[in-house]
């Protein structure tokens, strides 16, 4: 049984992901789908990047990713699909894959350019649902991805952010902010493991050390390492979000001694 | 494996859609239960007529779409099956089919009649849980249709805004509002294929020509054919709903030579 | 075929729900999940275990349902797995199985003690995707529930409001407030049932008999037993939660004679 995940902008009051489901179907009846999430506010292709690279490893390998965040639908943007880290990804080439080839330079990336793997004709407004969930379905039904097109290397590898690294020090940004309202870094949890940190510097907060969990601070921030793996900034009972009003880019500085 | 998909004005912080869900496979499953969305603002029958017209036919033949926006819930209207274009729909009759009866007016309409497809005793305050979710699953279990009722022809056929053709112009209005702020007007794409546009006239605003995608124009409104196959108005990286105030019922009007 | 639900205050728009999903297809590729809502506010454990009261006795018996409602996660609250009503529940101790446990005094509590069920490394600030989704797909595996871990009596009863009885007259109070705005109590429709009302008792407003229906009434607000069983104010056609603002917590007096 094939694995067809879903991750979209569409939200849950239009009809665009029941065409997604019923078109997916349509090619192959059998195909699992599963929804990883619909609300990426329209548009967001950082977050929905995120959020892709956050869950998509959790599933068995083979499994096949659609993401359809695409405000450029319809222009020469080409529709991609990616073998990385044993799993497909197929989607848009607009930087939403930007983690997975960021950390996968290994990657496959094919530029779909088949007709017969679509459902045709394909329009100018629609590509989830004529090129990338007709694609996942021929996928799923064992059409090999070489198949599907032709290698392709001129991919949008989108704006990865930096993290500038000190003798004593390490400094990063807020890249996602979630539901609870945590402040998501792009500093990685594995690299402050063995250090001694002597504080956590946001622009109008100092936080002295790490918590072990979002419940373990007195009323200011804490910091922890998240879900995600990254060093996370968050209130114990409260949105940080909304009360911090720290937005995405926000600069963090890690102290510490080795 | 039978498909039932769902469409409901249920949202997804209650339980309701779950207990659809229950239902249906504690008397069949095996069912393949999919959502087609959740978020259609509380008894808003229109939008869900057009989110299901929209959706409905992108899944295989012979699926069963279940609808449950019915704010008439325990009045005298009927719990309907219909089979139209090789699909079963299973929903209250209030309107929210209106556009498939419309498109296929050789619909086969039953009326729900018989208890022992219901799950009892039936309640006046849910019937997606008493009767559209058991009856899905009884279709789904190959009940034929026949006898889960009797013929029904007094049914609701709603309100199907009219298309005004001139010899040079043809006016229709905007039905629908999608979550990115498109304005989807009943003028079909069909209709404008083989003629010269020379303008698109909105209350405020005229637009010189369609536009291919999304992206393709200047600042202001753009006119295009969307995926649901009706012109439609957006704005180019913008929520045209928010932006420019045009609300369901405005009147769009085009003018062409043949 | 399992079948696993899923209740969680995750939202649509990270990416946690999709991690749940792919951990337990990890470990049980045939698992067969089913979303029972995953709107709950924020830690909103009183609503959860609301939702998940009215939701889970209507799936097939042995359904596992999976409850991710745990703003204490990292801290020394245990994980539990509960057996009652011929169901199994897989959530933290926190409250979130209240009405399940109290309706299910003989319910089999036991702590989740067992690593080789789990998704190792535990983090602290994830037990979804690291300790509840795991053991769920194992319990789906055929893992006897005896294995798991230990019987646990310690375990969070919650606050269960009460209901006080006179010779005749009821009071409950507001527990819930779903999302067309009905405000529904804890007053059983059973209790009701044989008794002839004579008025109904809110702070502000006096309702005279129960309405069969949520149209049934003239402009002010109708009282009915709603589809979870308990007495339910409404407005017709209207959300008496935004016009009436009784909060969770009013006390609502159900006077009658016998």
């Amino acid at each position: 049984m094939s694995i067809i995940t879903l991750l979209t902008d569409f939200g849950a009051r239009d009809g665009f992901v029941g065409v997604l489901k019923g078109v997916i179907l349509s090619f192959n009846p059998h195909a699992h789908i599963i929804d990883i999430a619909h609300e990426i506010a329209p548009g967001d292709i950082d977050a929905g990047a995120f959020v892709l690279a956050s869950a998509y490893s959790s599933f068995p390998p083979d499994t096949i990713h659609v993401i359809v965040i695409d405000p450029g639908v319809g222009t020469s943007r080409k529709p991609l699909c990616v073998r990385a880290n044993s799993y497909y990804f197929v989607a848009p080439d607009n930087g939403i894959l930007k983690w997975i080839l960021f950390a996968h330079p290994d990657a496959l990336v094919m530029e779909l350019t088949k007709p017969q793997f679509f459902k045709t004709p394909v329009s100018n407004t629609f590509h989830g649902r004529d090129i990338f969930a007709p694609v996942a379905a021929h996928l799923s039904l064992g059409i090999p991805m070489s198949q599907l097109g032709k290698p392709y290397t001129a991919f949008d590898r989108g704006v990865i952010p930096v993290l500038r690294q000190g003798n004593e020090s390490i400094a990063g940004e807020i890249i996602y902010i979630d539901r609870f309202g945590n402040l998501v870094s792009n500093i990685p949890g594995g690299y402050l493991q063995d250090k001694n940190i002597t504080k956590i510097v946001l622009p109008r907060h100092t936080i002295s050390c790490l918590s072990p969990s979002y419940q373990s601070a007195g009323s200011g921030p804490l910091a922890l390492i998240g879900s995600h793996g990254f060093l996370e900034i968050a209130l114990d009972g409260n949105n940080a979000n909304e009360i911090l009003h720290y937005g995405i880019g926000t600069v963090i500085k890690v102290y510490f001694s080795e």
